[in-house]
């Protein structure tokens, strides 16, 4: 579905931009910070890094910047100054790519974004420093918010940062964890994903709030809608892994089930099954591999189970909770338009 | 050889303590910092945080803590409150540990200070998280500087030790490099090691004098003085890896040759051997395995060359250089005979 479809579904004012459009306004400006980032380091290990964000040349640039997009409109729409928060935004996606760098080697993953994964390219122990050198280059990079900002504030930000990057990696953790034990539950999961994904959107959001200037209770519920978006965002995401069309995703159909990825609609439907049919889920997901009959026998039992309209159901109440927060916090009519836009373009994406 | 022979090497005031004296001292207060800030976060990923730190109960904490025990030395000799420094200490240790626990998966070390590594317990996947959140604490914990110090101050520290982890990224992925090419020269060899070891070991010191409020001269005697210590201390452990009594280094005797690493000893070997002597130890390190009777070849061929005593005479160097810094940095006269101590250690330690 195009996205200039999507703001007509809120109430969103006329003249507000899209996704897409949101999106491509602050894409430039925070791809010249991570440029020139990138840049003012010289030897090859930065070559790595440059060819995971396909700065290579070899292609467009990698990744919809959605996480720095969210900090600056977000400032933006408090009355900030978003382009002088541009270092912060850029510290975000740098810790996001640090993290799609280890996960790629975690989850052994050959392609992102339909190129050879840098473990595949380099080897594991320089992949493995390419991540660690990303996440040292994100904490690099916000200190170039200083002198625009106070220290004070410069270090407060920091700690946001850093305390969700940390949160992220607990959720990477448990998601490997995971990986190794037969079931997991809605609740283990959904804490699961409030860590791996929703700690950096949610600091994303929070941060762009600190740097307009927001005081502590704004910036709580500034949290609370940048953990709704974080869970709208995983499960839109699951979504995709089993019954995206490969054409927009880049994956095959039904790729989250082939890797026996614990995503979330195996784990309403193992919540959702009867005795026999658990016990038929586990059997073909406690095989080596899963042959594509078996993945087609999978889909039906999901089909059986209502499991897509359930997951879709957890998507529409965080994607509810979001638009609550939206209208409750005080953004600019701009700004919240421009946010309702993202909010919706997150719970009908394609890819 | 003891530690307390070392001192009347140099003329160190009579009272001043040994190098164990001196680490012994800063060891109980950085080990309770530490063992804070793991048991403030709870859930099975700190787990491997505490194994590899030896805070599992399970054995003696683990290390010797040099790298914060020189930064709250230098910062006492400088007259700075080296208490309120404890979490710049800690900081950096935690940073030398995250680079050991991807360290040993990048190099497939099975055993550290006699212990599995983290990933031979808990797979490659989460021993890349157990680093990565190692990573994260430590910039975490260098915050709470804060409100001891000025904020400007903090930043700036932060500063200093990310632009070291950087460096010390870039050598470990020297290091990795230098591993596929056939040989390395001197030259290279000297700027990984500037790199990997010696970053950190800077950063320690200029810490330290940060800390302790000196201005930029001050801090870039410091600097070189930290250079010249990171290199005695990567000298010497290279020769510890093919000389060292395996009783005092927990490795067997020739480790580093039988493990094919590119350390000082072969990197000077090549350097100084004929074309026939080249060709011979290249083909050995070219192999596959290594065998005894090729580890003991290759000892001859070092014998041969008079290999020890070139290195020997490196370490000597490095040793002179950081003995004329220290006499010339205005460190009090207790601190100065302190560092005197551990610098001494540096070039005579057999663990």
């Amino acid at each position: 579905m195009g996205a200039e479809l999507l703001i007509t579904r809120q109430q969103a004012p006329p003249a507000a931009a899209s996704a897409t459009q949101v999106l491509e306004r602050f894409r430039q400006p925070i791809e010249a910070v991570l440029r020139r980032v990138l840049a003012e380091r010289s030897g090859p290990m930065y070559d790595m890094l440059g060819y995971h964000l396909g700065f290579d040349g070899a292609g467009p640039a990698q990744g919809k910047a959605f996480r720095p997009t969210l900090c600056l409109l977000v400032c933006e729409a408090l009355g900030g100054p978003w382009q002088k928060a541009l270092p912060a935004a850029a510290s975000i996606e740098l810790i996001h790519n640090f993290s799609l760098i280890h996960d790629d080697i975690q989850d052994g993953d050959r392609l992102r974004r339909g190129r050879p994964t840098l473990w595949t390219q380099w080897g594991v122990p320089q992949a493995i420093n390419a991540g660690d050198a990303m996440f040292c280059l994100a904490t690099l990079t916000l200190a170039e918010l200083r002198p625009q900002f106070e220290d004070e504030l410069v270090v407060e930000v920091m700690s946001v940062l850093q305390e969700a990057t940390r949160e992220m990696i607990e959720g990477q953790y448990l998601d490997v964890r995971y990986e190794a034990v037969p079931q997991v539950g809605l609740t283990e999961y959904l804490e699961m994903i409030r860590c791996k994904t929703g700690a950096l959107l949610r600091a994303s959001i929070e941060i762009g709030a600190q740097l307009a200037g927001a005081g502590p209770p704004f910036r709580l519920r500034c949290r609370r809608f940048g953990e709704a978006i974080g869970r709208l965002f995983q499960i839109r995401d699951d979504m995709l892994g089993v019954w995206g069309e490969s054409e927009a995703t880049g994956k095959p159909v039904g790729s989250d089930i082939k890797r026996k990825k614990k995503s979330l609609p195996i784990v309403m439907a193992l919540s959702l099954a009867g005795q026999a049919e658990r016990e038929a889920l586990l059997s073909m997901y406690g095989q080596e591999m899963i042959s594509d009959a078996d993945v087609d026998r999978i889909q039906q039992t999901f089909e059986r189970l209502d499991v897509k309209a359930r997951v879709q159901a957890l998507a529409d109440e965080a994607h509810s909770q979001a638009m609550d927060l939206a209208a409750a916090i005080h953004f600019s009519d701009q700004g919240r338009a421009e946010l309702v836009s993202l909010v919706n373009f997150l719970l009908e994406r394609d890819h």
